[in-house]
């Protein structure tokens, strides 16, 4: 399996076609995954708002206020508005904001990026990363798969590391419930979620500063003969660490 | 960046040399990482035991019966009293044993393993995976880094991932703090786990059952110029969502 970035993409604007620039600069193979960084597909998707957009209401004032109270940071309570309004849950709002986004996943800030944004104030994610995805994958000429990839924060472990958000042309991931290993037991790895670990390898190539580069091919990579599985994000039922924090508070220690 | 199975490895026993089996089968060069499953780490250390080995304390009673009674599965408090014994806490008894193990990894049942164990009842996690990838690491000629990888299960999504127990040769993570993007703003990333990152490219490549390869070979992957950390497990006090299970009981829905 090889990983390589696509160099020489210019700066994303609105509009731009991602497709169609990494096309020009790729000479991509049937069977390999373009991994795209979350930041790029917003850019050419239009997903930048400034600050003066949102209008606080009593629960972002609030929020902002708790986090000053908790940070001794002054939290602007624009951004805790912009949060809310990109976020379905709410799930934790101190010492930071960690929210459930439209595509699922859980993550700081519902994904809001004030880094990295190409002059505006706030990137926000892709919409609906699994429809960028095939847009991506569609306007492409080979047979490829595509992540929409974002760099994400988790409980346990220090560090971020990449995760998908979107993905097409490829199961999220590999389903090995009733296979067994050389003795023939069951394994005990049942449900490998590839699209994270695609994103992950991509994160080791692109880098993130000055030289970053937001597209990454990987080829070679073989699913195998395996069943494939669609979901990616727990539902809150069967999520237990989401049940503890919605009865969870930071008490400011 | 490449990365590739080491072919033709025996099954792992007690004692085995796993330096030299990588060795003999593999052409090294500086620089490349060498990622290692814990599962013949284990093996090759004689971390194997069986169920009668271990005689269940009131604990283990408690939470064989409660497990028994929250799943409708019969549990074995022979397995609960092994899960104790190899943890350094038990974060949450039901619906499963969510536990930190000596190194500091967050996992479920210790990361004891009832499958690919070589025949044994149990396959118990290298007791400490750094020292074993410093050991492994010193028994190889050419100048590489060594992850001691596991496979993982997460909070808020579907499915396990490779994550890494023990490294030598490398940081655990790349330090981006300060530096700034094209724009000049701060990074949005500030710490990334590439050990983490290292163990899910292998993941991809190894695969887990009758043909699974444990050793993956990662090539030209560049860490940069970044401050290295050290820094992969957090500690309860910086961990928000241990400190919210700690304080949560499963009702059983």
């Amino acid at each position: 399996m090889h990983a390589f970035a696509v160099d020489g993409l210019p700066e994303i604007d609105a509009g731009d076609d991602l497709a169609a620039l990494v096309a020009e600069r790729a000479d991509l193979t049937d069977g390999d995954v373009v991994c795209v960084a979350s930041t790029v597909v917003s850019k050419a998707e239009g997903r930048t708002a400034a600050l003066a957009e949102f209008t606080p209401g009593p629960r972002a004032e609030e929020i902002a206020a708790r986090l000053a109270d908790v940070t001794g940071e002054q939290k602007d309570p624009r951004f805790a508005q912009a949060v809310i309004e990109e976020a379905t849950e709410v799930i934790m709002d101190a010492p930071f904001l960690l929210t459930e986004t439209t595509c699922g996943h859980v993550g700081v800030n519902a994904g809001i990026d004030r880094s990295n944004t190409g002059g505006a104030e706030l990137l926000l994610l892709p919409k609906r990363p699994a429809e960028s995805a095939a847009r991506i994958q569609a306007g492409l000429a080979a047979d490829v798969g595509v992540v929409v990839t974002d760099t994400s924060g988790r409980p346990f472990r220090h560090g971020q590391r990449g995760v998908a958000l979107g993905w097409a042309g490829l199961p999220a991931a590999r389903d090995w419930r009733g296979e067994t290993d050389r003795d023939g037991h069951e394994l005990a790895v049942t449900v490998e979620a590839v699209v994270d670990e695609l994103a992950a390898t991509a994160n080791l190539v692109s880098g993130e500063g000055d030289d970053g580069t937001p597209v990454v091919v990987v080829r070679e990579f073989e699913f195998g003969d395996h069943d494939g599985s669609e979901q990616l994000f727990r539902a809150v039922d069967g999520d237990f660490v989401r049940q503890a924090l919605r009865g969870w508070t930071f008490d400011g220690a």
